[in-house]
């Protein structure tokens, strides 16, 4: 199997066995390429590089792409706002024909993130669990009974705009109060923001240029024992809590995983997601959800996902 | 197949065939019997009588029943405040053993009526949509993938209890702003008083006393022009969309059904519905999710449901 992850600044794909162990993998740019053609050229190149490695195209079954605003049921790319390439693309047949026609099939990347985790992660075994990717943005795959969840027209699982805060901030959908808006690690850099203008409080944060703050240098500070940066943190995770209790109620999932960035604050967030989420979720649910963090290394994760949707049997 | 609906008043059951015509029926009150057993001895005598009217046990494959939390997994009803009999209870075992051991399958009112819309109704055909009950309170059955959503623990889909109104009304279940709190009968009948307390313009709805309104007198009044009524189901409507649309960006269903007597108030309550969607919803779904009223007879509906229920495969 061969996983494909495609960010608005890099691809990188690798060769994947059952185990989930990636034997030979590779990287080309993404943003460079003005033609899709010629980057799906360029991709094509590179895939051929690690197949001859790993044997020939026989040995590979299938391949897995996580792109942006990819969509599962016709293997599209649409609008994805981080790409290079304009309107309805469609990318899977581009790289099946260019790569020996081996079948490719694609998803968003947090779908991808799910099903690796399904796969290969915390979530093996489960057959109801909600993946949250706490990253710049905030992204989702809802796993059912075993399946992903893609809805009528493979969009399902836009869990970051849900409005967690009606008339809320601002979010880059257009619409406000969004949870990606407060969830994330652009939403951390805001609160950071927030908080250094309207508290009076000293904090390490105030020697930063507020502007440029991010949610590193937060989770820095926070770590050192600064105690409006771990605020910040209490505030983020007690909002995400939140939101997670009015998932529960919609699917109630065995787990809840968390994956990304953010999650390196441990328990900074963590502690407050799990009390928020007590807090809030509905008394039938009460203690029954678990709270995982993935254990997949984040370099790997994207491409692993991806290789382990060429396992999933697609409906027509 | 036979159905049985149970409330906390009647219980009513039915046989009916593959195309959903209801044959026999018969009912039996539910509260009366403080005893469970003398209850379900009570039943499996009314089952027997329809079922003999219907040429016998071997003419019927299965028994689905629609209960108050009840749970699918494990045939059993728990903690239902509105029926007489506390704790935990084998209910589709019981009914099961008195009753020729035809095969019992068990879950809540609200699935119910989502299989009884996908087996019988307007979500025929459809893989994907959300059934939303509006009655006294505000109940859902989840549809993804062509199955009934049920979560790791046969709870999923209380879509009444996402929280809308963060720190907002007091709801039956201890917790504040849940949906069912504003959209429901009893929230309907709540936003009468409280247009009436906070507001000074006329209305027919200040001849009735506020603590006994109900909606279907603010219906009538709406009906006849009255704008305080009227705008008590834009109010309702309006918030109903907010909801909606962030269900829609859990699992894009094709449609989203609307079923219960709440419903029977027409453009008055969907128009704001429809509005309030549109407004409300990520861009990538605009214009896409049907919005349907339940065609099915209130009676009968939860009957066939629950009898379209004994034709759900069980996953073990």
């Amino acid at each position: 199997m061969i996983g494909i992850d495609i960010g608005g600044t890099n691809t990188i794909f690798g060769v994947v066995d059952a185990r989930g162990t990636i034997f030979y993998n590779g990287s080309i740019k993404t943003g460079i390429f003005e033609d899709v053609n010629d980057y799906v050229t360029a991709l094509a190149k590179g895939l051929q590089d690690v197949i001859e490695k790993a044997g020939g195209p026989e040995m590979i079954r299938g391949i897995g792409v996580g792109a942006p605003n990819g969509n599962y049921f016709n293997g599209c790319i649409e609008f994805a706002p981080n790409l290079p390439w304009k309107g309805k693309i469609e990318l899977a047949r581009m790289i099946s024909e260019k790569t020996y026609h081996i079948p490719v099939t694609l998803t968003n990347d947090a779908n991808a993130a799910a099903i690796g985790e399904m796969a290969y992660g915390v979530a093996r075994g489960m057959k109801d669990f909600i993946e949250i990717t706490l990253g710049t943005g905030l992204g989702s795959g809802i796993v059912v009974g075993g399946t992903l969840v893609y809805g009528h027209d493979g969009f399902a699982g836009e869990l970051g705009h849900v409005i967690i805060r009606r008339n809320g901030r601002m979010c880059g959908c257009g619409r406000k109060g969004c949870l990606e808006a407060y969830c994330s690690a652009t939403g951390v850099a805001r609160t950071a923001r927030e908080f250094l203008t309207n508290r009076k409080d000293g904090s390490l944060l105030r020697e930063l240029n507020p502007e440029e703050i991010t949610s590193k240098e937060v989770y820095e500070a926070a770590a050192k024992g600064d105690k409006l940066a771990q605020e910040i943190f209490e505030f983020t995770g007690t909002i995400l809590g939140e939101a997670l209790a009015d998932f529960i109620a919609f699917s109630s999932p065995e787990a809840i995983v968390l994956f990304g960035g953010l999650v390196k604050a441990g328990d900074l967030i963590l502690n407050p997601v799990k009390n928020s989420i007590e807090e809030n979720v509905l008394k039938i649910y009460q203690g029954k959800t678990k709270l995982l963090v993935s254990q997949l290394k984040e370099s790997d994760a994207a491409v692993l996902g991806a290789s382990a949707l060429g396992w999933e049997v697609k409906e027509e």
